[in-house]
């Protein structure tokens, strides 16, 4: 069986299920419970004033979260986001926006968790948004 | 002063101050208080399976929203998301990701308001998110 | 079997379930995927100013929208709330308070929807509340 | 000038500007942008099976951060909560329920943290809230 937390392992899985992350991120850290994870930004990431959009934060968020939650439960395509909530609070600058996702609880049904989204070196928190991933039933037969 | 009530007027802008929405998006409907705005996907917005991806329903609802904001307090490209909470409930088909996105408070300091993402012809909701904007203060002398 | 659309067999369940809503509330519309409801609010739900608090508004709205859940899958006090996501608006007065509760999606393991709350007679927007609900699986043998 | 981050002094402006807080909470640590604070259950925050209410719950969060708000921003009766969005993630027992409460960023108009609800002598984590607070504009003549 495949080792999800092993970078290079989850990197192919998610070129495989989720073909838009191929080069927009890099896995920095990787563990059962939390990972840490940069955005590769291009134009389409950016606003206008050298900042990053909303929506590139949104994706890196879900990205990081959903990589946690893969590397919690192992290969499941199916976990979908039920439920995100995000504050936005800071812009961040628009080369090194990074995203620490931790699992709050992983429940057979529900996996909830958060994750901190920060700019400057992790010196500035700029975002920070809850996360709901249900995942299908795996019934034991 | 330009109409921003007038969809050409507010394509024009958005092109200027979120060069990202160009192509990407059509208004439907254009109004003070509410719009409706389809999402025109390509490539990167389609997951396996013939579905659009969660970062893909938020950026539609966001703009979505954006929009309508800018109908209600007139050209202010620095109207922000401060908050969005959003619920995925069903997944869209990969061609009609409609967002009917509405204002519910219109204060000095805070927009607030939801957006439904519907598909198959708005016969099907997908997602419901809740939106926070936070506008700068425009004193007056 | 018991009818909960009743509003009496609905007001004796929750007095078993829920004791704290007795005398707290009045159902003024139920039906399979809506209801309205009315803080009956006592002392410990006014703040100084002659305003209803928040949580107090929470209550409310989380009350309501277990009653429609309840309407929609029948007696099963336990499903619980997984997420409330509410936005406050504006000041209630302190002697009408309406929820407004409706059901966005009766998945079989998750049950979503939202709340208005209202005052003055309806006319005054002061909340909005996302929840979500989560059903225990009824198994079929 | 009363120093709120003293916790008789914030205990004494509670009772003033939110009644209900009496006799309901104890303030376990109190700085300048975190705080603990211990819920004392009655009967009404009760429910079958011997756990508290998610209504009781979201008092306790509510409470817990506004008062690291006043800590953090002094007596400032007026700070309301603008947005909360809460995951419950388990039923706490119903004897020790405790909110940490942090800010994340404290804003000129919006104070935006979060609160970990915690059971169990701390050992368990129940629910996880964010805040959004509103203050009042600090005009400077």
């Amino acid at each position: 069986m495949t080792n999800l937390l092993n970078k290079k392992n989850m990197v192919l899985f998610l070129e495989e299920v989720f073909p838009q992350v191929n080069g927009k991120i890099q896995i920095l850290k990787l563990f059962k419970d939390s990972a840490s994870v940069k955005l590769m930004p291009n134009e389409s990431d950016l606003r206008p004033g050298g900042t990053i959009s909303g929506p590139s934060m949104f994706f890196l968020a879900d990205v990081a979260f959903y990589i946690v939650v893969l590397a919690s439960v192992g290969k499941e395509p199916l976990a979908v986001t039920t439920n995100c909530s995000i504050n936005f609070m800071r812009k961040p600058n628009s080369i090194d926006l990074v995203a620490d996702a931790r699992i709050l609880k992983a429940g057979r049904k529900l996996i909830v968790g958060d994750v901190m989204l920060k700019s400057d070196n992790g010196s500035m928190l700029v975002a920070h948004a809850s996360f709901t991933y249900s995942v299908p039933s795996r019934l034991k037969v």
